[in-house]
């Protein structure tokens, strides 16, 4: 069987079967946003992620900056959902040799840029050629005096997601189909989808607040549910008019915001799960929109279900990102 | 300018030159094998190395598992010449959806082995489609009581090296130049160059003896040498003669056994820089061969010349690894 009739999770899994289960002073191993281990009285955070030229993002669209911010960023995001504290980056970068010295250094001052911004050192990386850009980071950070999992949404949770959605996917969308927004909106969705802004404050406040479950939007809220629900052996129902749409896609997508919001994948917001009374007054302690958009229901695992006002359901193709079905 | 015309270590400078001096818990920043910073008691070490097809390797040249293997080795060899013990490592995989999944297992195996041998546990990692197989390894370690560094070699220091030198870049000679060696001399090549051993309890013994000074050779004897210089503000000299190569790298390559030992890369051995009396006895405490190669000067920094046994220079065009220059 090729890797591309699998896709991501079942690789990760495979990995997962081959290693064996994690022993030592590992706390979380594979199939969390970040894996994690004690050191001491603390908790020692580890992620890794990579964007690949063509596959994550098409170098006629992004400029060299942005694309250092990013590739930090995706990683800040997954200590984020952790409820931990980004700290020390390295980055592997691959690139063909006829790429222009300058654009490196542009790449690196949007990594310096993010790093700063969210307190993270990076203290080391190397340079490889290849023949397309791919720019892999892995990030160590701190965990908080718990750990937000995948794995502990209950049955009676809530489900909650922070800002709003559809953004990062809508751009995509607007360069593909070459629609023409008005500058303004245009700004908005290539922010949305090249300079995310991960929870790093607002993943601590929730720790802090005694939320157990979380994790970031990367796929699309959906499949991201979805592997929450499957991580904590539940399931999860969407009501679609609850969902928070970034107001410049419900504009600009008439006919697919809600697809867009549910499905599009890299907003890099959290989501997360608690019950109500742990709920209630979140949002004035993120100092963000806090939107609750469903329930956790006890059934078969990793299933997710998208309802409207009256609870009848919304036909849908399990969506999300599919890495390697799309090409995108 | 093109980053082809600088090469590895100008683009990792020019990152350093981007986000200024590291500060805080931070011990080591870019520029050494490992980054290392301290986390209460202990000092963590920080690494990260990327294996790219048609650039470190060839697809029909090697098996999956093989590549699991070096993948990791080559991380865990940084934190060996740091002097550290590798304990947690995350992989970044990029690959051709076309793919078999079956290769996929091996290269997860050939990981896992390398991990089950050198106490490391995989902890996490992420899959990307790509246009050709790329694998991205972070490796987290723990130091010891100090840390070896680039940076520490005196003028006066002996220079010497752990094993054998040549083989790992025998084998790709002998892959290019079709030549035909007997089975067992073939596999000795092959197992150098694919599964190198990282002289990790070495690197902490040289610690132990109090050595403070060295580099894992990834680039070569006089590249590596250059870069312990260049951190030292020192200069060495290299006498030929006293060079361990590879027996069969003597044999099968009678008339270029020599650059092949002072500048075929991926060796994976370390080479350390000690005064006399330090360096007294260390086969014995390493239990390996130990071989004292030149000396450490005072002179023009980053400069290596090699000589014979009558201290006369031999002609030699600064060779050495260069990911750009020669796509191999």
């Amino acid at each position: 069987m090729k890797v591309s009739e699998l896709g991501e999770f079942p690789l990760i899994d495979l990995l997962a079967g081959v290693l064996g289960p994690a022993g030592g002073e590992v706390v979380v191993g594979i199939g969390d946003d970040a894996a994690a281990w004690r050191c001491g009285d603390s908790t020692v955070l580890l992620t890794t992620d990579c964007l690949v030229q063509d596959v994550h993002f098409r170098l006629k669209d992004v400029s060299f900056r942005e694309l250092g911010w990013k590739a930090l960023a995706v990683n800040t995001s997954d200590i984020a959902a952790m409820g931990g504290q980004p700290q020390y980056a390295v980055v592997s970068l691959c690139l063909p040799g006829d790429t222009e010295s300058e654009a490196m250094t542009e790449l690196y001052r949007g990594l310096a840029e993010h790093a700063r911004e969210f307190g993270i050192q990076v203290v080391g990386g190397n340079v490889s050629a290849a023949p397309v850009l791919m720019v892999s980071v892995a990030l160590v950070g701190q965990g908080g005096k718990r750990l937000l999992l995948r794995s502990a949404a209950r049955p009676g949770d809530q489900v909650a997601v922070t800002g709003q959605l559809g953004g990062a996917a809508a751009w995509l969308r607007m360069l593909d189909e070459g629609l023409a927004l008005d500058k303004k909106a245009a700004n908005a969705l290539r922010r949305a989808h090249l300079r995310p802004q991960p929870r790093v404050k607002e993943g601590q406040a929730l720790v802090e607040r005694g939320v157990l479950a979380a994790i970031d939007i990367c796929d699309g809220l959906v499949a991201d549910l979805g592997h929450v629900c499957q991580a904590s052996g539940v399931q999860a129902r969407i009501r679609a008019d609850l969902v928070p749409v970034h107001p410049v896609v419900r504009r600009a997508f008439p006919h697919d915001w809600l697809r867009l919001a549910l499905a599009g994948g890299e907003d890099y917001e959290l989501l997360f799960t608690a019950p109500a009374e742990v709920m209630s007054g979140l949002d004035k302690a993120l100092g963000c929109p806090v939107t609750v958009v469903g329930d956790v229901l006890s059934g078969e695992p990793g299933r997710v279900t998208v309802v409207d006002s009256a609870s009848k359901e919304i036909a849908w193709d399990k969506g999300g990102w599919q890495h390697f079905a799309t090409g995108r």
